[in-house]
């Protein structure tokens, strides 16, 4: 079979060095979509402005959707989505982002989807902990891996395949973040591109783990060896690397871009006088401790007020909203900011692997504030 | 303020022989979003699939929104969107489609929001007849153009402006298609992205006429002359040509991709065998008299079947469900559907204009059939 599929699916690719966005890059970049960075002001991303990523097609799901829990269990489950509804539920407010956003920001440029900086949205999902299911089913003393099967199938890089990825079992089976499968979104049942009927939700992991149109939990004895873990999602310099897994979300600050935009450029344009800068900001990895804001493309950073986790509900695996006042003066200006948590900052200078996964560099936003007498006619 | 804003915000532009997409481009494409093709399954288009472009930002709507109806009126209107809905409902099925579909296809290829195929989607549109608007207004004898202001507000070549267009009296007050100030998409209040809370829906017409964050209506007794008229949206061969104006939607077929896909090519992979072939086709501009399929790359064309209008409401705008049966055999193929109305059929051959307009060029899409006994491991 890998002489067929060989012929449309070739090995991942850098770009070259005066290489635009191809026609396949921009066929991705037209079915999936980003945040639009004015929707930072939302605490709660509205359905259909949270970032979207397919790796197959989205699944079409029936009212026959089953989720099968076997492999290393002593009681194999079978179960609709009813079914899960009538465990007890629990409801986390959860920021995720791709973890390929930024890679279209790389010098040489990843062939891949080609995210900028908008792979994020913060939803809250409604499910049972996958714990529950795993004590419920009896996973045995010599499970290893829990491998989350989806119902999107495709090639990739030659391999046919469903999308698949495996958790840990101390991860599968933590409270801190507390795995779910998630039956609905925002309060409503999931959307066709976040998962319908059923999805994982891993907090403060990258996209990549919290798999959607979850079909089947399977316990495993054996370290989990599939595509999504060995040929994708790692960190590597050179193709023949073994790399790093990619696991948990770096720190990211976003701003809400200020004033209006001019159609094409995506520039910003503001008024002199004094300007709420403000945003989000978030990490995986680690509990936030700061903001700092530039306005001056980087060269001085001052101090930016975080607001406390939201205090109602489970959201320390959300993000929190900054601000911070500016007054602006006519001329071209470059805002950046940038969120540091326990472990670290952001990084201003490059930051790069062969996946471009990870790439949490500073966001830099072009902004022309006009002269005074600019008032509009 | 030219001088300021000319410096972000140049004239249009058409990319050089070997220009790839830039990142100008890829910034649209990744904020606005196209219909993942697969979802022309569904007869109305999910929340979050349908096809979003937007000018500037999404404005942030708050409860304090007023829709005015002025200018040449004897009795002006200040309502609030709960007033809209204590008139008589009205709900239409229509099919929207962005003027700029098919634009990244052209050569060569006008600088803008990078469409292939997909600036699609079909909704549930509920709100009040204009017509029914302008009676309570009372439009004068003398009026000859009705004007709607969005809140969306930005620069576009240099022209800082509220996004703005304008429909003819007569098709503002005409029942066939009756023109909607919508407040509910799919059963639901609008979207942010979809214009909330009021947006125009102009059945039949490209994107640009149905004004989303509508704020204003203003009759006028002067033919509309505003940027997004006589500047955009104007099919040109030459910058210097008058051109003309971009109205109804032209015939288009667009078909479910078989098989599964390949993550990056996009192509299609079948098995030998029967592949039921299906799609949806529509024209604005006439009733459809057809669809053709081809499987040889538009050598030669059998005829589909195509579903009747549905029967279930007004659907007359919206699009219809065809389908067509292939026996796939081991190789390479290039699928292709086509359109006729009563005007005509879709163009295999080039299509061009300087803004990238109505290009309802026919879809060409590549499927790889393996051979028999390329069976999955």
């Amino acid at each position: 079979m890998g002489q067929g599929l060989g012929y449309l699916s070739g090995p991942a690719r850098l770009a070259g060095p005066d290489e635009g966005i191809s026609r396949e890059e921009l066929a991705l970049a037209t079915r999936n979509h980003g945040l639009p960075l004015e929707a930072l002001r939302y605490d709660v991303t509205p359905p259909g402005l949270h970032y979207v990523l397919t790796h197959y097609d989205i699944p079409y799901a029936d009212d026959g959707w089953r989720l099968t829990v076997g492999g290393r269990v002593r009681r194999p489950l079978r179960v609709t989505p009813a079914d899960l509804a009538a465990f007890p539920a629990v409801t986390t407010r959860v920021t995720m982002e791709c973890a390929g956003n930024g890679r279209a920001l790389l010098t040489p440029r990843p062939v891949s989807q080609p995210w900028l900086v908008e792979a994020v949205g913060t939803a809250e999902w409604t499910g049972v902990p996958l714990r529950v299911l795993l004590d419920e089913a009896g996973a045995a003393a010599d499970a290893v891996d829990v491998v989350f099967t989806g119902a999107d199938h495709g090639v990739e890089r030659g391999v046919e395949q469903d999308y698949q990825r495996a958790l840990p079992l101390d991860v599968a089976l933590g409270r801190d973040p507390e795995v779910l499968v998630a039956y609905a979104m925002n309060g409503a049942p999931l959307p066709p591109q976040h998962g319908c009927p059923l999805r994982l939700v891993v907090p403060g992991w990258y996209g990549m783990a919290h798999v959607k149109w979850l079909r089947d939990i399977t316990v495993s004895d054996a370290p989990f060896t599939g595509f999504q873990h060995t040929v994708a999602y790692r960190l590597r310099q050179e193709p023949d690397d073994e790399g790093e897994p990619v696991t948990r979300i770096a720190p990211r600050a976003l701003l809400v871009p200020p004033g209006f935009p001019d159609f094409m450029s995506r520039t910003r344009v503001v008024r002199p006088g004094p300007v709420r800068l403000e945003g989000r900001a978030w990490s995986g990895r680690a509990p936030l401790t700061g903001v700092e804001v530039s306005t001056d493309g980087g060269a001085t950073w001052d101090p930016a007020v975080l607001d406390p986790p939201d205090p109602g509900g489970d959201s320390r695996w959300a993000w929190r909203r900054w601000h911070a006042d500016w007054t602006a003066v006519p001329g071209h200006h470059v805002l950046a900011v940038r969120a540091t948590d326990e472990e670290g900052d952001q990084p201003s200078g490059p930051l790069w692997n062969r996946g471009g996964f990870a790439n949490n560099r500073v966001q830099r936003q072009p902004v022309l504030c006009l002269a005074a007498h600019d008032e509009p006619a």
